[in-house]
């Protein structure tokens, strides 16, 4: 029995994460899936338009049928790198081997002497969430980068209205 | 669709809160639960042996086969009561009613305008807590107040030595 | 021109409070008061049931008409003493003189090398609040230690009902 | 009775904050005015030169002889967006109406469905901070910017070298 | 080249602290060692009546000629056990040896996986800080439970004052 | 006896510092000298690689056999200016003059009456911290720019494969 844990900020979730998790599943190193939602506790803003809830609310929905048994949780940020992996580790199941591009990322799960694997496939996910953010400001085709249900939350919660007017300030 | 919320601290998850989720989800009043863990932050002291991830292994574990979806969600304490019903409310998913038997639980929510369910069963759960708690310190009858789930994580994090070990401070 | 600061928890404002200042206001000691609320960011709990807000308004109004000008602050804690002082003197415009009963209070401006006038006069009114808040509990004999605006504050937020809604947990 | 909020960062109060509550006075709309100070834990930089306290005493004293009572009340960031109208109701008395122009400021209230009215002139005003300010770092013309209980204020704190010695470090 | 830690309050330094110490540097097993000072943060009450500098202080003066080398260091808290490892180890130089007594240090290092050397010497120390603040409060026999230097430090800030001022309260 | 106080973050800690304590110990003003390692709590970035345990190791190997005792503290950041100078005071001994050239620096101890001695030779130091930072990223030379202490414990650590790893994120 092997778990895994996949970090990013989902802002919002669409295909790249979407990939990545399918790419995870595929390769059967791990038996579950732990999905952790990064900056949990920043919203409202440009580049973190949507609470945790409402991106918990798009991962389930998202990966509801998955291979695999999944965990979403959030994590708020403790705005300390050295106590992150301590942080991290408290909040969510024990995990075996860690899912992330993110160099910072694994930089600090290597000095806690957790394994890291990485792909360019998760980088470029990354990357993603900036298009896909500047695409819901300016117009519709926003919703061919994410799945279904994440357009029907986006929906739900007046996400695409919240951030023109939290844009207004620019 | 609605959608409930029942917050515990499930130090540990136990019978008595089993038996909650399944009148709730008798009701038939929600077609889905959130299982929000309260004090998400604290660990390893008498009255909060486990952390946020080995509550959510216990209690994902013990609801696997529940008739209604579930979400469970870590929430650390945001230390002003004044704000933990927004706190409660951008960490998960939006919700219609609360279950709840804590006095300060409910009066937070009704001082929001979110009708609130309360029951003497509740009640009895939040003492059963501090009864399983002793219990665990002094022997072995203690596997009877838990689902078999919770039994066997607690096993497998070390809680009853990591429990044995703290209360020598006293 | 000389400024006062008299800080207190004022959970509630009572027939104390208000004899100490208009003691103040009669030394003409001072030309200008601030009166500093003290935990600001504490409500809803059996000892600190009021808001900061309600408490500005409280004071605000049964203050009417005093004969110098008043500024009132709330305060929010810092959880360090050794930083108090420091944290007071920002939020409240500069002062010349401190009215307290409090010892703490007292040390941490006297080692700040502010000078601070106490008067047992001070103390008695700090015990009242517990006297207060537990004829609250209990019935309504309350009325008679408070100014009429106060009462009239308490009944607008529904005080006395979620006093004895959070006491339930006890 | 009505109660209404304008919230800003006064760094410093100047005469387009003057003329915004001046504006919402004559509207009648309410018959007392919360003027609250944000971000009151943020001083000495050289977009936030001043303390709370100081905002405090500028704004008090400029506002001396407003045709309708008025409370001025500092608020601490706290740095979650989804917690600050729970956080801003906690610190003021209740109030109806929302007065801004800041987009962010208008979302969140809107969210938790307090109504806010906006105008043009508010928005002039908040961009005439930063444009004070830098009259501030260069020269003597600011002071037609302020009220002269302003300008008497940022004199006693000696605001100006304050703001000149910070701006060494750019 | 290996380095011990050993952490606690020192509310004051006492000659308990110092025959710890002197043991550990006599077992040869560290060339050198941290000291670590606990909750750096809380002072002026009556079981934290110092400051951590006051702290630092007392313990360089007293370990003036130490055989090995040694580090002063505050530690604020935490206020999260899972998170306390992390913290320390990114406060103080790299160390293989934890000294303590305390059953909670004890277990955080153990499941940290860090070595923890314990000894019955330890316990009697902890338990010797109230009875010294207790003697300070009463009368002047505590002078001899400690070092003269910090007999010295506590003669400068006053210290003896400023817990009977503090104790006032009580 | 004279103690000053020198505040930097010594990320890395390198010969400019160096020179700055020597002309320190050289004016003979003071018989004990303070380093205070600020933003302790920050690591693992660009700006600030190193944690605060690895600045203390740098700092304290390399003024081995300075003329004059030392005391080398970590200072957490408290992110309000208006509360820094306290805060300092409250985590290390007390000190009659403060060592600095960085303009904030000087203008919170100047408001709270603490003298300051600045010399363009401090200014310099500060910007060679950036320069050592990006020789640290692009090759080897930045070892003619540090201790050769400060060299041996980046060594350990492995510093530079920390930067170059964290640095992929631009």
């Amino acid at each position: 029995m092997k778990r895994g844990l996949y970090v990013g900020r989902f802002q919002p979730f669409h295909n790249g994460h979407m990939q990545v998790i399918e790419s995870i599943v595929k390769t059967r190193e791990v038996n579950e899936l732990i999905i952790g939602i990064g900056s949990a506790d920043t919203s409202h803003d440009l580049r973190h338009p949507f609470t945790a809830g409402e991106r918990v609310l798009m991962i389930t929905r998202s990966l509801n049928g998955l291979a695999i048994p999944f965990y979403v949780i959030p994590l708020e940020d403790v705005r300390r790198n050295a106590l992150w992996v301590a942080h991290v580790k408290s909040m969510v199941p024990p995990f075996d081997i860690v899912y992330s591009s993110n160099p910072l990322v694994i930089q600090l799960f290597k000095e806690a002497g957790i394994p890291v694997h990485s792909s360019p496939l998760y980088l470029r996910e990354s990357l993603a969430g900036t298009v896909v953010r500047k695409k819901m400001l300016e117009g519709d085709t926003w919703k061919e980068s994410v799945p279904p249900e994440v357009e029907s939350v986006i929906a739900e919660v007046h996400g695409i209205e919240r951030m023109r007017q939290i844009a207004k300030s620019d």
